[in-house]
């Protein structure tokens, strides 16, 4: 038996941390990191077996999945954005603090650059994969055409896409995500609260099937551009201007404007029309509780 | 922090929509636009990418899903029929009055309407997979052959179909629907109301695999007959006669007398003989309340 | 609005049927018949369509489906056997009589030859697939060979397959239904009733990934014998002696002896052990009134 | 009706276990028999079947499935680890003794072989498979190339992989199944115990998209060992030592590693943050009742 002082419940009492953001950003920062590091090594194992042992519904459910875990893992601590475009939504609900809102989407950042990194240490460094990488291209590393593997951590647009069409793409399928985001857990729809993460896993794999196309559905500035930045020291500056210098802005800049615009439509047509007077007494009392505990503060 | 008075608790004490009909209205008009909207961009994304990017598998997935956040989303406004054939089975069963009925039905038809033109103005107008159409079909929007565009929208027969085959497919396919709509949704088999929308979806996915390969399984009047007018002012008159002239009147018609036929077989064979006393009481007592409120309107 | 007498809920109290063993036999018939018209159409869209639109992966998922929501049609009236095999398991377990098992399996099996018959009408004399069905086979029904349809109906073993490897095979595969079904019921393990048909549906699916192979997992002999009969009259007695002459005895008593010995060693080697005082007393309680029950009767 | 002595409500009154281990160590047996048997059938029909009637797919939802249904039947006695690397997070946790942890994985390792030549009966002796075998190898069973079947019982790493990547590979692979088994049983996430076999058969499903190209994601020592030893009595010592004579250590050692460093990096980083006082006086209590049990015995 372990000694009783190295148990987790030991632990628990001794060196939890007492502060709620610092808590919060650690956990939005630890979530983001298992998102990527997850989900560019699923996309790895499309490429590298150039979609031998994985095809574009594994793709769809494992992204999916992704989701899921990542957020059952932190959804009792900072309630699982992984993603500034959410964690906008909940500023604009409300939910968070414009300061707070930065600190998530910087923390967010950096656990997705993090999350790249360990894939790329797994596929090249620690040598995972790493004749399957060499094999695949010839032992140099090159980010575009046939043996490019810079697609395995950020998006880049099919070639056909005009520059506003990307943004419309962009807008569109994040703005769903937020859409059926604010559905689910709006509480007058009685949806449990343990079924939410595996809904957001089934609605990645639903945007999967209808808004993957163009770009392969980023939905997430933090997904993209943390392993972007990444991607800059190894493939050079050129992961920024392909296939134009502003490309990078859009999987940051639509998905933003998608998600804050949709999720209030949610609100604004569905959400606040439910009929529900026990809510509103509920309600009522938990804005004057939140009001209170922010007068303390 | 936004503004308290920006916040959705807030608007929902100020704007909310009294008039439970009104209300009603604008929750099956908007989810039959989502289920449309993203309906269509699936199989816009299996045809534009000739089925390299989906397959059947992920049409099957994808539409079920459609359903299933389409219907949480409003599914506590209007209770989510999205489909004329299921509100005719609500008034068949006492839960809908006539004209509501036929009110439903019109504003799914506008809804589906608005649902395809958002596809096609992505697809299209707002060029978010411009350059995949005009690669597709050269730049001429074709109804129908190799080239054509049509089937994203509205649905057309397999080649083979007779006209009394395509009725029967219908009828059949629609019928199941409702059959277990019914069964899902009968109170006696005590199924948490939280997950009807959940097994709405696997309803869809099932019927797909059994009932998909003629027709590719419309299943609902508004689903069809919403988009077909949209094309109708894309390429002509031909989307009602094609390929005979009174094609556009099965996906009507034979839904509705699948749904109501199944949806009673339902009751008649199965759930009228579900031994449960205790719900005859309850039950009785919800009837004569709602005899009363029907009195006091 | 539906004149009250004609509501579900008006013909529930009156021409509700009071007799517990005809309505529970009505509910096997029915839902058989259900598993049957579904399942055999999924198979006749793989085989009409000659592998395009369903491919394995559907045929598992579109079974399992099958399975969930024909159990839950039927689950609150007669549990939702569907199958002689568990009917026989339930038989030993002593939730019903020897004389009631055989009804049972009767009209399991009629309903399992209504529901063949209603998917070859569908295909054949209706003409849902009917072009599709000539184009298939030109125009004569054949049992076997390259256009042959008797497959869609009931199943054939794999070329390779001897008379003792096609026992063992449903042996086994029937066995392990009848063991997950045993655990997914069994009431000390706390799941929770309204998921059980969710959870026979995995397990069909999962048991076509792994005994599907040879045989096609008929794991249910009125699934296999009902169509059977049906297609005699179609096909002739080729049905019964192909590939030879005692080949249709093997889907009828290999999943009565799997399904028995493996729900049995279910309880012997897991079940029984669980501990859980509190179930003893209640289910000491149970058993005491189902006796005083039997003794009423 | 079943004389009441055979039924298996009588059975669990009289010939119950009533010593904890020996009880547990036959359920972790038992399941890990029922994992190996379905595991290594879905593989065999892969292999046998040349990925005609499996694919990749198939393989990642029949495992899941195969996890969750073995786990689901003995989760109420010994809590279904099936696998030592989870037995000996379960015990750094305190939830086993040294010894236990021991004992645990000698039956899983037990139980895996029994599984492993369940299989091998079915596919060879038995001749479930026979013929299908021998037209695949022609009738010389082969461990290796292109006719090899060892593959179907135990794992062997792709051609380009190193020992240190295969260690990895484990390490990350082993890791992520323990870190979410942690989150997910985590009583601080509140989700609730009948649906943990469920999620780790998602889990499991969401490792094959990911971690799966290597080695073919073992993720547990019992699941290689104990096949491997049984291969040893069918195609000779070169399944030890193929590709090179320590191989056989990676899938044994590297779990271990990865499992138990994951699951307390889940603790340190999110599970012992999360704040819940009401859980402490629980949990108080539930350590210092545990205590008083231990000091009991």
């Amino acid at each position: 038996m372990a000694p009783t002082q190295f148990r987790p419940e030991t632990l628990l009492r001794k060196y939890r941390i007492k502060h709620r953001l610092t808590r919060n950003l650690l956990s939005e920062c630890f979530g983001t990191f298992l998102l990527l590091f997850i989900g560019t090594s699923i996309i790895a194992q499309l490429i590298l077996s150039r979609e031998k042992l994985n095809t574009w519904i594994q793709i769809n459910i494992g992204w999916g999945l992704a989701i899921t875990f990542s957020v059952y893992a932190v959804h009792k601590l900072s309630g699982g954005h992984l993603n500034p475009a959410i964690s906008l939504v909940m500023w604009t609900f409300g939910h968070l603090k414009f300061f707070e809102f930065i600190l998530y989407s910087i923390v967010q950042v950096i656990g997705a650059f993090i999350g790249a990194w360990a894939t790329y240490l797994e596929i090249n460094i620690f040598s995972l994969f790493s004749y399957a990488i060499n094999e695949f291209d010839g032992g140099t590393r090159t980010a575009f055409g046939p043996n490019g593997t810079a697609n395995i951590f950020a998006t880049y647009p099919a070639e056909y896409l005009t520059v506003f069409g990307a943004y419309i793409d962009q807008i569109v399928g994040t703005g769903f995500l937020a859409f059926f985001v604010a559905a689910i857990t709006d509480k007058r729809n009685k949806i449990p609260g343990w079924t939410h993460p595996m809904f957001f896993g089934f609605l990645v794999l639903l945007i999967g099937t209808c808004f993957g196309m163009n770009i392969g559905y980023p939905l997430n500035p933090a997904r993209d551009f943390g392993p972007r930045i990444f991607t800059y020291f190894i493939y050079g500056s050129q992961v920024f201007t392909h296939p134009y210098s502003t490309w990078f802005l859009v999987p940051i800049i639509a998905p933003m404007v998608g998600a804050v615009s949709f999720a209030w439509a949610y609100h604004l047509f569905l959400g606040m029309h439910i009929p529900n007077e026990e809510y509103d007494v509920v309600h009522q009392n938990e804005l004057e509780d939140r009001e209170a505990i922010m007068i303390k503060k």
